[in-house]
C-alpha cells in the first residue's frame, strides 16, 4: 500500500437516546434495514431450510420439525412488530429485546430462566472499504438458537455450508456448539481483518524507510484507529467467553465448553496481536516523526551553509561597489586614500582571490565543526 | 462545528471548607439556591401532586395518603432550617445531610439501619452552554423516596411523565424503582452528552482533515476536559451501582435489582465510550500536531529554497557593481586587469546567460535531492 | 495569579541515615525543634489543661486527673531525653519512637500489644509560602492520645475550640475520636490546599488564554510537583484508614468507625482532585506547548515571506547596478549589448514596473497557497 | 555496533485463515518444511537413536524398546497425511493438531486425560541474521514425549548431548524432565538472545555519545522490536510454567517441578530484562532526539548571527554604493548634499572603522545576551 | 553539581550463559575474584573470629564453638572447588549454589528442608564512582547463616562493630536476626544512595533554573537510569521480605519478624522515593526541553527582526544603485526619467528619512503584533 490510506470511514449509525424512557422499551433507529428471516431445522439426519419476512415462518417451520434442532437467523432489525412478535412467542424478556435492537451493546452474556443471550462486535471492511463496526446477538434456548445481525450481508456462509454437508459435531451438538461456530466464525474474521492490517502496517513501514511522506502519519493514525476498535471489541469478547466458560447452565454443554476454551485461545491471540500492532503503529509514529524532523533539518542546515558562505562574499562586493571618489568632480582634488585597492593594476584578482579564500577558510572551519557530516 | 470552541466554561461553585468543623455540621455555601419542594404521592391507582416551600407540604402530604409510595422532589438545597427539619422528621443520620449539602461527593451508597443513601454526578450543558456538574442524592426509607437537586432545572420530566401515565412498574414498584428510573434518566443524559462530544469530535476531525487551525487543538483540548469530568463521575457511579446489586437490603428488591443491572451495563458502556473519545482526542492532537509541523516545515523550506537560489545570483551582480578602475581617472594609468568582463562587447549577455545556469543547476540539485517532494 | 509563581521551596530537612545502626536507636536531626508539651484532660465535665516542657507534667496531669481522657500534644521532636522518657513511661517499643523522630515515614497504622500507632503527613504552605510536608504521629492508649508535631504551628485551633465548647462526641468518645477528630482536620487541610491549587490552575488557564509565556510552563511543572507530594500522602493515608476501619482492636470502637468511614470518602475524594488536576496540568502544558510554537511559527513565516519577497526586487536592484560598460574607456569602442536597458529613456520605470509585478505575483502565489492563513 | 543495524527482517510467515472452518481441520502453510523426524529411545543403561520421514520409524522403535522412555523429535511441520497418522496412532484431540500446525500459538499449557501439551516460542537470530519467532509444541504421554518444531535448525544439541553421556536426571527422570529440559534450553536462548541485545544497547548507546546520527534511532527502535516480540513470548510462557508447577497431573512429577520452579525464577529474570532493557532504549531514543535538536539548534544559532552580523554592514555597503550625483551631468549643477561623505578625503577609512564598530557592538551585545553560550 | 555528571558507568560483569546445560552446574564467571572467608562465632558471652581462604577454616571452628551461632561470610566467589567443597559440608542443593555463583539473580526467597536461602541486591558506588549493582546472597540452616558477597569491599562494618560491641538482640537472636540486619544495612545503603541521588537531583534543578545547559538532560537521563536499576532491585526485595514475614519456618522466628516488618516498611520507602524521583526527574526534562526551545526561539526571532528590518532598506540602497543613464554616453541624449531622483539636490537626504521611516514603521508594527515580548 504505496499509496496513502483514505481517512477511514465509519460506516455512521443514528444513535436513538430517549432519555427516560421506561426500560424494556423497542426503539428501532431509522436507518435499521427491514428483516430478513431465515429458519435452519436440523438433525443428524435432514436439514430443512425457509425463508420468509414475518415471525410465521418460524411458527410453520417449529410445527413441522419437532425433533430438530433450530438456527433462526434474522438479518436486519429494522421492523419493531416482528421483534416484539418475535419476543412475545419466545418468551424474552423486553430488556433483551432492547439489547437486541439498541446496536451499541459491548459483547456480554447475560442468563435467564430457560434461555441465555449474549452479544458480540462483528467489525470487517464493507465493500465500499468502510469499516463496519455492527452487533451480533444469539439466544439459545431449548433447542433453537435465534441470531440477530444489522446488516444483510452474508457473513457465515462457512458455517452454513458446514451445516449442509452434515459432517462433524454441527448437526449434532445442538445450539450451543451453532453458538460457539457463530462467535468463532466472527473471532476467525478479526484474524482475517487482523492480518490485514498487519500487511498495511508493513507496506507503511516499508513506505516510511523507502520514501517517508505524510501518508505514513496518515495510515498509521488510522490503522491505530481500527485498532482501537477491535480491541475495544476484543476485551469484552473474552470477559464474554470466560463466563460461558465458567456458567453451570445446561445449555453451555460441557462439549461446547472444550470449542470454547479454543475460541478464548483466540480472543486472548487477536487481543495480543492488537497489543502488538499498537506498540509497532507507536513505534513507526515515532520513526516516522524523527526521520521527517532530520530530514528537514538536513536541508535546513544545507540551505542556511550555503547562505553564510555567500554572505560576507556579498559584503565585499559590496565594499567594492561603493563610490567613494578619487576625485572631487567639482574641485578635482584628489583623494588617494579613498578606495585605493579600485585604482591598483590587479586590485580586481586581489579582491575575487581574497573572497574566495573567505569562502574556503569558512567551509574548512564548518567542516571541521562538524556541520557537513548527517547528524 | 467548524468554528472554534470556546473555552468551555465550568460552572464554579463555592467549595466552603470548615476545617477542624465537627462531622455533620451543615455548611450551606452562600450561591446555593432556595428550596422547592414537590411532593408525588401515588399508588397503581392514583397520584398526588403538591407543591410547597416548607416541611409541611410533605407532612400534610403523609397524612392524607397513607397507602401510597411518596416521591418527595426537593430542588435547591439553600435553606439550612429546612434540611435539618426534613433531617429530623425521617431521623437522618446528620453525616448524610451534611453530604446531602456538601455537593461535592463522588456518587456513592450508603446504607443505614433503616434507610439506604445514594448519590450520583449530573453533568449536561446549560442554556448558557456552560457544562454544569451537580449533585443528586436520593434517600429510600420505607415508602418513601427523597431526592435532592442543587437546580430548578427540570430534569426528570420523562419519569413524571411515565409516572403520569401510570403504566410500567414505576407506579407499583416501590421507590427503589423509582431510585432506579431516576439513576437511569442521569445516565441517559450522559449518553445524550457523550453523543454531543461524539458529533463535536467527528466535527474537529472534519475541521482537522479540510482546514486544521489552531481552533483544533483548542477544541481537542476542551472535550478531553469534559471526558475527565465524566469519567470522574462514571467511574464510582459503576462502583456505586455495583454495591446496590450486591445488597441484601430489602429497600433494593430483587426485581429492581433487574433493572440495575441495565443500568450497570449502561455504566460501562459510558465508561467505555469515554475511554474511546479520550484515545480518539489524543489521536487527533497527535495528528494536528504533526500536521501543523509539516505544513509549516514546507513552507519554510520553500521560502529558504528561493533565498539560496538568488543568493549567489545577487553576489555575481555584485561582483560586476564593483568600481575597479580600468583607467586610473588621476594618472590616466590604464589597468586591464580589473574587471575585463565589463568590458567586453558581450558581458552582459554571458553574465546573465552564467548566472541562469547556476540557478538552473541548482534547482537540478535540490530536484535530485528529492527537496522538492514533499515530506 | 497571573504573576509566575516562584519555583517552589520546600523546607529542607536533614535526613540521618545511619547505616547499620542497631533497630530503635533514636538519631534526631540537627534542626529538630525543642518540644513543647501540651496535656489537655477532659471529661464530659470538665477540662483541664496544662503545659510544660518536661515529662513531669505529663505524670502530674495523669495523677490529678484519674477519671478523665488525656490528650497528650507533643510539639517539636528534638530532645532525645525527652522522647526516651515518654517512650518508658508508656511502654513504647523503640521501633514506634524512632518512627516518630525519624520523620519520612509514610502514613500507616500499626497495632501493638496494648496501644496503636498511626502517622500522617501534613501538607500545607507556611506563612514564607514555603510547601511544607511533616509528619504527625499519634499513639492511643487506653484512655490516652499522645501526638508528636514537628512544627510549633497551631495546626489544631479548630479542634480545641470543640474540645473547649464541649459538645459533640469529642469530650465523651474517647482517644479514638480524638485521633479521628485530628486526622480529618489533617484531610480538610489537604482541601484547602487543593482548593488553593485549584484557583492557582485556574490562573495559569486564565493566563495561558490571555497572554501566554513562560510563566505558564513554570507554574504548571511547580503545581504538578505539589500534586505529587499530596499524592505521595494521600495514598498510603487512604491504606491507613483502610486499616483503621478493618481492624478489630478496641482502641478504635464502631462508633469511631462510622466517623473513620466519612473520612475514608474525603481521602478518596483528595485522591481523585488530585488526579484530575494533574490531568489538568498536563492538558495545560500541553496547550501551552503548542501555543508557544503555533506564535513562534506564526512569526518565523511573515518574517521569511517579507524576506523572499525583497530577494528578487534585490537582485534586479543589482543587475542594474552592474559597471558593465557601452563605452570603453580605453578605446572609446562603443559596446551596444552591455545593459542596454540603462540607456532607454524610462528603462528605470520599466524597471520598477517589473519589480512590483514580481512582487505582486509572488504575493498571490504565497496567497494561494494559503501562507498568509493562520496554522 | 558502529554501523547502523539495518532493519530487522522478520521471516514471514504465510498465516492461512480458513474462516468459519471446522474446529480441528489441520491446515498446512505452504511453505512449511517436510518433517524429519528422530526417535530416541532410553533407560538407565541404554540409548537407541533412529531417524526417518514416515510414522514407522515410530511405531518400530516403540516395539523395539518397551521399557524405555522415548523423545520424538518432529522437525518441520509440512506433511498433513503424517501429522494425522502420528495423531491417530497417540490418540491426539484434533484441536490439539491443529495447534500444532497453526504455527502462532502462545505459549500455553493444557491437560487432557491422558497427555499433556504445551507450547513455547523460539526465537533467534538466524543465519542471515533474520529474527526468526518460531513455535515449540510438546506433548506428554506415559513414557513418551513427542516435539514439534517448524525448522530443520539444530537447537537442543546441547540437550542431546547430555543425553548421550547419560549422566543426570535426563536418563531417568521421563518424559516430564525431558520436557522441562527443552523449555530451559529455549529459555536459555532468551537469555543468548538478550546478552546480544544488551551489547546492541550499550554499542548503541557508545555511539550516542560518541558520535550521534541516525543509525541511533534506527537501532533503538529495530532493537525495541525485538524486546517487543520477546515481551510477547516471555509473559505467556512465565503463565505456563506457572500452571506446569500447580497441576496436580502425574505427568509433571514433584521432582520435576523443583527444577520447573527454576524455570519459573529464569522465566521472570527474563522479562525483567526485557522491561529493563526497553526503559534503556526509550531512553536513548529521549537522549537522542534532544541531542539532535540542541546540535541542530547551535548550528542554526551560529549561522544565523553570522548573517545577522553582516546584514548592516552590507546595507552601509550599499547606501555608499548608490549613484546619488555630485554635479548633474546635464546642467552641471552642483549638489553638495548628495553624499557628501564619498568626497571626503578619508571618506573610506571612516565608512570601514563605523562599519567595524557596528560588528564589534553587535558581537559585544549577542555576547552579554548570552548567545554564544551553548545551550 | 554544577559540573556535568559523567556519564554512569556500570562495572561490567561477564554473564555466561552455558545453553543446555544441565541445571545445578556451576560456571563461575572468569572475573570473579578469589573467595576470603571470615568466621564469626558468637553467644551472649563471647565473639570469636577466625579469617581463612579454604573450608578448613569453617570446620575447625564448629569444631572448636560448639554452643554458639555462625556467620560464615564469604567475600569473592571465584573458587568452583571451595564452592562445592562448602555445598557438600553443609548439604546444600546444586540448584542453590548455582544460584549463588550466577550473579545475576533478582532478590527472592526459597525455603527448603532444613535451610533457608535469600537473595539482594547490594547497590552502591564505588570508589571509582562506578555504579556496582552486585549480589548478596544468604542461607540460614540451624545455629548458621553464611553469608556470599562478590566483591572484598567491606560492607557490613556496623554490623561487625554492634557484635563486637555485643549489645542489643545481635548476639542472641540466632542466624535469622543477623540475615536481618545483613539485610537492613542494605537497605539503609539504598537510602545512602537515594539521598545522594536526592542532592543530584537538587544540584540539576538549581542549575537548571540558573544556567540551563545540556549537562541537565545527561544528568536527569543519568539519574534515571540509576532510578530504574534501584527500582529493579527494590521491587523483587519487597516481595522477598514479604515472602519472609508470611513464612512459617522456625528459622525465621516471630521475633526476627517484628524487624522484618520495619524493613519492610523502609523497602515501601524505598519505592515511594524512587516513584518520586523518577517523576520529578521527567519534570526536569521537560521543562528542560521546553526552556531550551523557548530560548532557541527567543534568539531565532530577534535575529530574524533585524534581518528583516534591514531587507528593504538594502532593497532602497539598491535602487539608487542602479545605474539607468541620465545621458547616452554615446548618443548624449538626456534622459530626464531615469532615476531622476538622483539628481535632486536633497536626494540623499529624502533616500536616508525614507530609510528611516520604513525602519520605525517596521519596528511599530512588530511591536503592535506583540513580537518584541518574550513568549
Amino acid at each position: 500500500m504505496s499509496k496513502p490510506l483514505k481517512r477511514i470511514r465509519y460506516k455512521k449509525r443514528d444513535r436513538r437516546i430517549e432519555v427516560g424512557a421506561s426500560p424494556g422499551s423497542i426503539n428501532i433507529s431509522e436507518d435499521a434495514l427491514k428483516p430478513v428471516i431465515m429458519v435452519y431445522s436440523y438433525n443428524d439426519k435432514e436439514l430443512i431450510k425457509s425463508e420468509g419476512k414475518t415471525v410465521d415462518i418460524i411458527l410453520k417451520q417449529f410445527k413441522k420439525c419437532t425433533d430438530h434442532a433450530h438456527w433462526i437467523q434474522v438479518k436486519g432489525l429494522g421492523d419493531k412488530k416482528l421483534m416484539e412478535e418475535i419476543g412475545s412467542h419466545l418468551n424474552i424478556n423486553p430488556l433483551v429485546l432492547e439489547d437486541i435492537v439498541n446496536t451499541h451493546q459491548r459483547p456480554k452474556f447475560d442468563e435467564y430462566d430457560d434461555y441465555v443471550f449474549s452479544t458480540s462486535r462483528i467489525i470487517h471492511f464493507n465493500k465500499e472499504n468502510e469499516l463496519v463496526n455492527c452487533q451480533f446477538s444469539s439466544l439459545i434456548k431449548r433447542n433453537i438458537i435465534i441470531s440477530f445481525e444489522e446488516t444483510h450481508d452474508e457473513y457465515f456462509e462457512a458455517v452454513k455450508a458446514r451445516l449442509e454437508a452434515g459432517k462433524g459435531a454441527i448437526r449434532t451438538a445442538g445450539p450451543g456448539y451453532m453458538c460457539y461456530a457463530l462467535t468463532d466464525t466472527i473471532l476467525d474474521n478479526y484474524f482475517v481483518l487482523l492480518a490485514k492490517i498487519g500487511d498495511m502496517l508493513d507496506d507503511t513501514e516499508d513506505h516510511l524507510y523507502s520514501s517517508p511522506d505524510k501518508s505514513v502519519m496518515y495510515n498509521a493514525q488510522a490503522l491505530k484507529r481500527i485498532l482501537i476498535t477491535v480491541r475495544r471489541a476484543s476485551w469484552p469478547e473474552r470477559d464474554k467467553i470466560n463466563e460461558m466458560l465458567r456458567t453451570e447452565n445446561p445449555l453451555v454443554s460441557p462439549e461446547v465448553k472444550i470449542y470454547l476454551r479454543d475460541a478464548y485461545d483466540h480472543c486472548i491471540q487477536i487481543m495480543d496481536l492488537v497489543e502488538s500492532y499498537k506498540e509497532i503503529t507507536s513505534s513507526i509514529i515515532d520513526l516516522y516523526l524523527s526521520m521527517v524532523s532530520n530530514r528537514m533539518n538536513e536541508i535546513m542546515k544545507v540551505l542556511t551553509i550555503i547562505s553564510v558562505i555567500f554572505i560576507p562574499l556579498t559584503f565585499i562586493a559590496g565594499i567594492y561597489g561603493m563610490n567613494f571618489a578619487r576625485v572631487d568632480p567639482v574641485t578635482n582634488k584628489v583623494m588617494p586614500d579613498n578606495l585605493p585597492e579600485l585604482y591598483s593594476p590587479h586590485g580586481y584578482y586581489y579582491a575575487l582571490l581574497g573572497m574566495f579564500i573567505i569562502a574556503v577558510i569558512q567551509i574548512i572551519v564548518f567542516w571541521k565543526k562538524g556541520w557537513f557530516s548527517k547528524l
